[in-house]
């Protein structure tokens, strides 16, 4: 069966058709709009060229950044302006002739791991990507699990300093703010202003303001000290937040995704063994698998359309 | 159908027979032995007990302090020394006649709290123990949330603060360090030694080392500013770790439990109020409610027999 998934952020639409292998057969890239009408067309432009060259597609399957609830309105999106508390699923009904669902980008993300990707065949399981910010999707039986109101695995915001920086959302010590991919930047724009992260500086060409979590990784990536020290810092941040969540809810595996994931081992190995060292009795249990995600930026399209055909067999 | 149900804590072993309303129809309570051997013998005795007085009992649940694994094995539990690494669940199907079951002692219940108590048929819910330490248990689906390993729901052990005070497992700045029922005798305490809590060390006669949360408690239930702003500091304490786990799992309801909860609304408007400003988008989005146990400490018993009554029926 092929289906059609949605990626909504804030800059970018992204949409493709995608079979139940995981295999995408035509795929589209908008701009997001600023008001929901022109969402709407813009979305029904993507739809119409995807079904012209796809004229099999049986359902459409739609990632959102922001809280989506039960109902499928979206009820917080500062990222999303103009879909602000619009009952998006309501109006995709209307605007498209087949059956549609609507979630959170990361629950859709994490669905694409869990049935395409690096958690195939788990039951029990955690998304979490390490970008702007942090977003989590968590699969429970194989499943996506949205909790009471559809708001679970807003991993971003739990707060793990209470005097730590301010969060974008207003609030302080938020997790985000000190392990997403942009902290890593902030991180290494601070030592390289101190003269404590030559190599990551040299990554970018001396100019303090231009480095960010990718300068850092590159510069670890090639064995430099200073930025092996400044990522081993980072990977413990990671970790906190991990281990918190692993406290919580013990999943057979932590699927980790964002671009920093294109330093493989380089980050992940110091991320394990920070995860051992702050999760409860680590040395004393079995401790989820930390595993890096397979699907890159395409996790939000194809689990979305996995999604779609989940609800439409 | 009648059950037994055991609640073995650090120091005290507790059982009852209930039956499917959870009426309770004998109960025992003995010291927690620091052997293995010992407890097998002291439950053996409980057993028989029970059995002699309800003849009729169909099988035994048991819920113990530690973490317990899906085969029923205790993998950490360091107020039960002696039940380290035992395979409870297999050494009880040989001292018992009867199907047994073994799981954590939040766990269990909060499924007697999702069975005949404060969360009853709600899908999912979350119960919080402010006690010694803080424990929890997961509803989800109605039934127990275990995770992958057995472990979830350790919630205590979340980092809130990465500068904080030891928490009792060594690690710095978890939850149950700052928003325990036996936090609030240290804010207390600290409070009364500089002279800030007059009303509260009046509860304890002048004693500042007597002080525990039960006088804090007792002196903001008679409308203590002093405790009264006590209450309300720790109260946002609580709320930090509750945001933290309704952001993660978005539960319909938080079930809080332990001593502290003979306060009623002094103790649970304040944590409410918090809970709104700390949870993300609290005011964007409807939030889990937050509600007072009502099987009080029986609840371990009570959720042991009714799990026992699930696996058996």
């Amino acid at each position: 069966m092929q289906t059609i998934g949605f990626d909504i952020g804030g800059t970018k639409i992204a949409a493709a058709v995608v079979d139940e292998t995981g295999r995408e057969f035509a795929e589209t890239r908008r701009d997001t709009p600023r008001t929901w009408v022109e969402t709407a067309a813009t979305m029904n432009g993507a739809f119409t060229e995807l079904r012209d060259a796809c004229p099999g597609v049986a359902a459409v399957g739609v990632g959102i950044a922001g809280l989506v609830d039960r109902s499928g309105r979206l009820s917080y999106g500062p990222n999303l302006p103009g879909l602000q508390h619009v009952d998006v699923l309501a109006e995709l009904s209307k605007e498209f002739p087949l059956p549609v669902v609507v979630d959170n980008d990361a629950n859709v993300a994490a669905y694409g791991e869990a049935v395409h990707g690096a958690i195939r065949g788990i039951d029990d399981a955690l998304l979490v990507t390490l970008g702007t910010g942090i977003g989590g999707g968590l699969i429970i039986g194989g499943e996506v699990y949205r909790g009471g109101h559809g708001y679970a695995a807003e991993i971003g915001h739990i707060t793990i300093d209470l005097g730590g920086p301010l969060c974008a959302c207003g609030e302080r010590g938020h997790w985000e703010a000190f392990a997403s991919g942009n902290a890593l930047g902030r991180m290494g724009r601070e030592a390289a202003a101190v003269g404590d992260a030559p190599s990551v500086l040299a990554e970018a060409d001396g100019d303090v303001a231009a480095i960010t979590g990718h300068q850092v990784g590159q510069a670890a990536a090639a064995g430099a000290p200073d930025a092996v020290a400044l990522i081993d810092r980072y990977a413990d941040l990671v970790a906190i937040g991990l281990a918190n969540l692993a406290n919580i809810l013990d999943p057979s595996a932590i699927v980790i995704s964002g671009g920093l994931i294109a330093l493989g081992d380089v980050l992940i190995q110091p991320v394990r063994k920070h995860f051992l060292l702050r999760i409860e009795a680590g040395t004393e249990r079995p401790v989820p698998d930390l595993v890096a995600a397979t699907l890159g930026e395409r996790a939000g399209v194809i689990g979305a359309a996995a999604l779609a055909r989940r609800a439409a067999t």
